[in-house]
């Protein structure tokens, strides 16, 4: 007896649900769960299956490819601990609340290093006998400094995610392109949304009443790659600016692990700059 | 073209999506939403389809319960407005947001009536040509007067749903009865609760920090029935108990009518004292 | 016996709250509630006191006048009705909670008219006996519609708040700089945030799991003016620009309301854009 | 040049304000921020001030208590890192949320010891070089194992909170009588409450669309002292109750370290068993 989360990503038209579940019965899976999603604007099917039964992985995505139209996205993977890297600049927060829950067993992951482009970081991870690896940015320009952190990444295989926790740099169009979909981001989110240097700053100045993080996908546009997850908490004239970092930060943790176990538990779709959830 | 609201309660077994999908693609529908659960521990399984295509109600319903166990309930339903009657007794808040939303279209129903045992809501209700019946229970003990409700009751045919608004008397086992699943009410929440007269000065006492709502439906237990939907705000200790109820008043409209719509909705499914909600 | 609200808006310095309490001690008054609050940065001192006792108001004022710095602004306010003007286009969620608070005592204010720029809106103020002043802007430039709406306010007096609850044009800074910091605006607000048409479908587009409401003051950038109050609600991907939108307004209404008490309540300083809530 | 946190407890009079910003001002402190709040049911003052200035710490609680009425409650604190013991037994997201923050540097505390009934935390701990000390119930009864903990505790000097962590075993009278308003506890809480084991199965039975957590001091009674803190987050049907365990932690961790931040800033004041909250 094998377990499988079946995704599924398709055109849409009618007897989609029909014919998948037809392969499921067809072959005496039982479904643990299942969710569906048709974006009519965009024409798109999602489904999120979980079977168990005997059946070879790949001969169930064979089957299940030849009811679907081609093009068609599906994977059937088996639930296992997926390989993540975690990116870091001095900040503590994001990733100690990682590191906790990972050792905690709450995370369905192996956190194959630390990478950083301070050292600061490097005595907190290597309490949890994880690597840590500091490649420092100090006279290199950015294009150099990404490369050194490249040649890195190539040294781990099978890397699924890559999460960004706190990494204070930004990446550049080719860096993206090699993580396409892989690299998580969280960032302060503000009503309304402020640009540039020290945003805390602009958020206390321009008097905001609410803070929060969002959780994202990076793609080629700082900040805007597909939303996953966002949260906010609420202040006051009484929170400094200092004050509001300070409760930013308790979202960003919250916001970034959440996304985290939604990818992990491969429940995300990504298309057209969003994402689907189940 | 037909659009129909499909609703499926099956004891669980193999093949129940493949069975009533195939229905769906024989027949040529469109699945406009899908949403499938099933309770592992109660081994039952819900499903909730939106579809359109050229199909009679009736046939459609047989079509599915012939694929399905014996005794599963089935439901295909036309998305209509449903006939409600509100029950109040003196507090504008609850009642005073379902006309606002009736009165803006937001609701899929008719109010057929609001019966209160009082006549302060009167005025307002008059201002909406609604029919306000009082029904003072002055004089009569509880049966006498819940006698009189129940007759007045029969005068309205098909009522899909009572809500009671902040209606301030205890019904009776056998009014629950008649109308089973079709009593919608409201009642305040803490952490922890409070049982017996005054909960919010209760609550002020106990110096909580959140006050909250719940919408269910109403069984035998007062307060006990399946919960539809709640909600809680923030308090602290400079909320006199008068601060909390007027608070909480806030909390218990916004959670009475999400309630209401997901009713209205047909997305509400009620078994082991619990609800599915999709 | 009279209370007084008693709200004092200083350059900081030593002893302020020693000078005020004098005064209050001085003349034996109650203090029922007493906040303050010193934005260092700004070197702005605020205090928000509810006394009563045996004072003309007229003389409390000149008295604490008489122990503060120059240009300090102290206001004496005996708790009454305020006076506000509703402004709205055609929605009905934000202007109806209002009226239905209104109706319910739940607000210290009287409202003297509600004025549109279009008719739909009529049928439901008059179900309140509350005036409705429809002044149409066809046929009008945008100058000409303000001044006609301008004159129109001209007849009522002592007019404390104006809230546009969902007033779907913007007002030029002539109008603003008349009615400054007595115009209380609500808008949609996002993470990240959407400029130009339909923010609704461009949050949508976006993919956000969050939507929100803020409540300000306006002055002469639209949507920028303090903020009183800010809300949000989750959503995800199953929700439809549609369904964002119709969620938008509860969270509106919600949130209007609130900033709405606070400023009946006398609890809203304005200073450097930006609002102290006591 | 000192700072001080000044805490005030006293049954109110007129004046209090007046007389102790007088010995503020005559002490030429500055005061950098000041909280008032006075229970009128229970006829209580109560204020938080912080101020800098020029003067010794005794001296200026003695010029304070000069001029309150007699067994006012006075406290002028040096702010500095208070000391706290950790109480845990097996679960490790409140203990290490605790543990990271302290780590970041986000506490005004020294972590003495983390004291525990099993061994399984020990090597969570040791990765911090914080004493990790076990102390197993085996075989003794309940009185017997307490007072090995008592013991071990009086190793410790000057210990302000003990902070329970998700300590799962009850103490008894004797010992929340010696650390009375020092012991913060965190449980779950639900809407309805359930009292025996298991609840988070019991909230599952119940179908709550809600979960949440409550920061306590601990009195006598067990669940039932002064609350902190208390938060909540939405579930819904398709979370099993193993599901609504974990997000309970996420939930539980964030309360506990809220309360606890508050209590190490001297921002709390316990009465008739609740709080007033700076």
């Amino acid at each position: 007896m094998s377990q499988y989360r079946v995704l599924i990503d398709a055109n849409d038209e009618k007897g989609l649900v029909h014919k998948v579940s037809s392969v499921f019965y067809n072959n005496d899976l039982n479904i643990l769960s299942n969710n569906e999603f048709v974006d009519k604007e965009n024409n798109k099917f999602f489904m999120r299956s979980v079977v168990d039964g005997d059946i070879d992985a790949k001969e169930l995505k064979t089957f299940i490819q030849n009811v679907l139209p081609k093009n068609s996205g599906v994977d059937v993977i088996e639930p296992d601990k997926k390989n993540i890297i975690i990116m870091a600049t001095k900040e503590m927060h994001a990733l100690g609340d990682i590191l906790i829950r990972h050792e905690a067993g709450e995370l369905e992951a192996n956190i194959l290093a630390v990478i950083s482009n301070y050292n600061d970081l490097g005595s907190l991870v290597g309490k949890f006998d994880i690597p840590f690896i500091a490649i420092s940015h100090v006279g290199l320009d950015r294009a150099e400094h990404e490369n050194e952190v490249l040649k890195c990444l190539e040294n781990f295989k099978d890397i699924d995610y890559i999460v960004l926790a706190k990494y204070m740099r930004i990446l550049t169009p080719r860096f993206v392109e090699v993580y396409e979909n892989k690299l998580i981001n969280i960032h302060h989110s503000f009503l309304p949304a402020f640009i540039g240097a020290n945003p805390y700053k602009q958020a206390y100045d321009r008097g905001v009443k609410i803070i929060g993080a969002t959780a994202h996908f990076v793609n080629n546009h700082l900040d805007e790659g597909p939303i996953i997850a966002q949260e906010v908490i609420h202040v006051d004239h009484a929170y400094s600016w200092k004050d509001m970092q300070r409760s930013g930060k308790d979202v960003e943790k919250v916001v970034l692990s959440r996304a985290l176990k939604l990818a992990l538990e491969d429940r995300i779709f990504v298309y057209a700059n969003k994402t689907v959830i189940f």
